[in-house]
């Protein structure tokens, strides 16, 4: 599979690295990027061609792109990718706005294009394993999913002012996660938050603590604690507990060295970085990717990920301020 | 201290025994039981004398009375006993019923005697030691506590129609566990509750699978879930998180022994049974009430833990028949 | 049963407790002990009569004596309890000196009485899991067995000095291990070992670091690591190695409370005290003494075990001094 | 720094990929091996150039080069590499010829350029920290070092022909990191081993289950055990044990996910592949030689590591022979 790889900031650029060195089946013809410099870089670094964007899109000897833009710009290029014909791999979220969601999905459902959405966090070994235990029936019926999902520090105040608030930028992976190990879709939100680790963030109109109750369809109940600051490292845990056991997906260790005096039982902290704690993740994100497109079958990240967690995300953020639970069915 | 126990049944028997042969300064003199065949049994075998609730109550060589009768009976002996001027032990909950609770601790209170409530988790070793890492500072300022308590197996339907409902029956441990580890009142509750476990139970008008969200005055956020059929033993955990880590109570195992082989890593299912989950709690608790007998101090389970744990027992309940969240405030 | 307990210092009145007071179907009618008033205690606490050693001995109300005294008394006390008809449990070692443990051996072979050593980490839950996985073919053929056993801090020296040695006074329970796991005798033993933690150790004659391989008969390897001192407390774990796999007994925690800060995520250190470490093994093995005089059948720690670990601690003994592999036909 | 890559079967292409890609400060202009085709295969993934043997060692371009073939030629291309100038890589072993490693360590002395044999597992993250708690004080005074080492599966019978022998094929590894933690020389080895995985290596001449014991200058003990055959993975553990503690490397799991149900805990095996539980060692062991040679200083691996291992793997295999402890002095 030929991909090019439009985007080549942080995320784009490490893309652009595993496609073209570490997936099986996969190739990078070009890159592109807002500002050439930083295509060219890349296309160096990788044996690539450096284009513009629409060279990407025209070109013939580009099977799929993978849209790595900053997310007000993933839309335009969603439609415009699927009216070239092009599978398409699209970061997440598509869109905070829903309207533009779905124009982008009625794009890709209009040209019949394979389209997955980046909620890279399903391909991780721990989660997958969870998702897994579920699917298979190892744990029997779900009746309670528990996630925790704390990042080591919290983004500058100004970020947050136009991130969209907590749900829709950080608790939207929670949400997509919770979608994707359930298998049934959430019909109600509620959602308590508070200013704990810096008033910056309130004065900007945001919490940086939260807890949320997600009820399903079939009556599993989901519960996630956030915070924008865990000082020991990128904490994110999963569990699924059903009627014949528990699967866990826990945190990793940095390395399995430990010490032993009269006084404790020391480990390392946790990994601090997610590219450090989630680098397998998008690997395996990639290779379903690209099994996607040589077998065919439905999309590894359905095309409603890309608009159930962004529903879920705004009627958490309305439970919050409304004090109340909030059914999906009134934001829809 | 000479400690008489009324209520020989399982708990009462536990708890004499305990008293009997491992507390040290804890003496039994005598032991009462509705039935007293059940009393003399128990009473032959620590070498204690049997006697009548009322001969335990007027007994000069009785200081303290532990009662471990049926909850309905409590208030009736609490008041009995602090008119006695005998110090007191009780089971929890003292009552599901406020204005009976309120009438036993104002007997307390007019008396002037030293009261605790059995709520025996606090002294387990590894939940004492997150309220020790919260209250010491080693953590910073909590944020968030979550706690996780599932029952091994559920009750029978019909104890399950009389027990007050899962919040008042068994979340309440959880509740007192929250305001201990805390340190700061609940001032709302939010909770979902299903039936996953046993449609009886639903038919007796519970839950048997619960979530629960409680918000502090100090804005800390609980989560709390429940189930009444945790397979895989008894799973008892809580985590506080704050401004400089966590801190965790994990399920302890049965033994240290597994087994690696060419398909898994395998160790033990979780102690089943609460006796051998919290054994050593009971010996602390225990401890602590002979400590607090011998040098005075605040009880180490407050007289407001018989108040506030059914209070917001009774506003879960609510909560998830209105399903809204409720103010303590609107309960009280 | 009804085991009457002769010798009643620290293990005794321990054992005497267990058997009050905790294991099923066993009674204490009578203890004894050389110093009259130490046996008059116990029997107070437990309800039992304090009787003369040969009262116990000729009591028609005594079914088996457990023995615990001083290692030099053992052998005669087997001997007459043998000649009495009495069941015998005895502390381990039976002796030291192997003329005498064969001559216990004889007199309870004479008599046709139940015999069983008192090498209690056998029942040791974790230490039991890794037999029974080897026992029952779990991991396959075993190939190598691994102990490390250090207790928390050194005897004194003028202990050290008369306790017959490091292999004899310490390692002795894990050869006892090491035959007890493999099923295979040991063929050869070789030792080295070090001073290091206290110079007065090796003033007495000792090492107080050791390391010993064994093999046995059917071409096992065992490897055993021993030090007088581990500041983080009792250490004690067994590792089973075979063709399918692996069986771990691993030390259990004090509790399963830890914290996870910016810089370390840490755990309690281990149990310190042999009681605390080892209480369990206590009932287990008790319990295993009852069942055995109950249902008959092989000795739960046969008669052997008073003998081969000894001879294996003589040529670990003379290892050391030679500086070679010693054969157990050499000493024998 | 330019590193010309001469070797690129399997091991060299890994080290060439990590040198041209991960590794800050390391490009790869030439790579060269036996077989062109291999090396232009290489060369061409890469964007480095395919050369010969002698166009690498020759070119003004290369600052050092990473002698990745098979041990035989190695000490040739030691020795040529030190008269062309360059600084030297060499993987692990040097040689199994004790003349040949002092031939190749003689002519890096005369020439004085830098020099680190490929020994890995010094830099792999967790048994790092083991090295690290030791030098540094933490566990304080050094007394016993455990190292097990086995490997998923055996290699053919007929490399085990011409390997040397499992002490200088395997075992190598396991004497490079009992001198490189404990700091001070093995002076004394006793070996013991047995045929329990496959017959054929029996016939071979070797074993493939062994058991050694290293008495080092200063009086620490090392016990190392080793298997062929661990079926459930890679199995590579360390723990250092010390007056102040003891240091711990574990073996990594392949991620964080479990599942606990009525019957057992279980989670994954082991890593199986050594790329795959070592490749973060080899990371770091290039970030440590690329260092080595900006800011000199001593090799990160010891010349004499191309020397004492074989030493002691000499000593070791005529001590299983000879069934005795063999002094290092008496194979010098």
């Amino acid at each position: 599979v030929r991909i090019g790889v439009i985007g080549t900031g942080r995320i784009g650029r490490m893309h652009a690295q595993l496609l073209a060195r570490e997936i099986d089946g996969a190739t990078v013809p070009a890159v592109a990027d807002a500002v050439p410099a930083v295509a060219e870089r890349v296309a160096a670094d990788l044996g690539a061609e450096a284009a513009t964007i629409d060279e990407v899109l025209a070109s013939p000897a580009v099977d799929a792109v993978a849209i790595c833009t900053s997310t007000d710009t993933h839309v335009d290029l969603v439609v415009r990718a699927a009216q070239a014909g092009k599978a398409i791999f699209c970061e997440k979220p598509v869109s905070l706005d829903l309207a533009q969601v779905d124009r982008a999905l009625a794009a890709v459902a209009s040209a019949g294009v394979p389209f997955m959405v980046g909620f890279n966090r399903r391909f991780d070994p721990g989660h997958a394993s969870v998702h897994s235990a579920v699917r298979s029936g190892q744990i029997g019926e779900l009746h309670v999913l528990r996630i925790t999902s704390r990042d080591p520090s919290p983004p500058p105040p100004a970020y947050v002012a136009v991130s969209g608030g907590i749900f829709l930028d950080m608790t939207i992976h929670d949400f997509d996660m919770a979608r994707h190990v359930v298998g049934s879709e959430v019909v109600e939100v509620f959602a308590r938050g508070a200013v704990r680790v810096d008033p910056l963030i309130g004065e900007a109109g945001d919490v940086d603590t939260a807890v949320v109750v997600l009820t399903h369809e079939d009556g599993t109940l989901t519960t996630i604690d956030n915070s924008r600051q865990a000082v020991y490292g990128f904490d994110q845990r999963i569990e699924a507990f059903g009627s014949l056991g528990m699967a866990v997906s826990d945190n990793p260790a940095r390395h399995a060295g430990w010490v032993r005096t009269a006084t404790a039982t020391a480990a390392q902290p946790l990994p601090w970085f997610f590219l450090e704690r989630y680098l397998e993740s998008y690997r395996q994100e990639w290779a379903a990717f690209v099994t996607y497109l040589r077998d065919g079958g439905p999309s590894p990240v359905d095309p409603e990920a890309g608009r159930a967690p962004v529903l879920i995300g705004i009627a958490a953020t309305r439970s919050l301020r409304e004090g109340r639970p909030v059914a999906i069915a009134e934001v829809q």
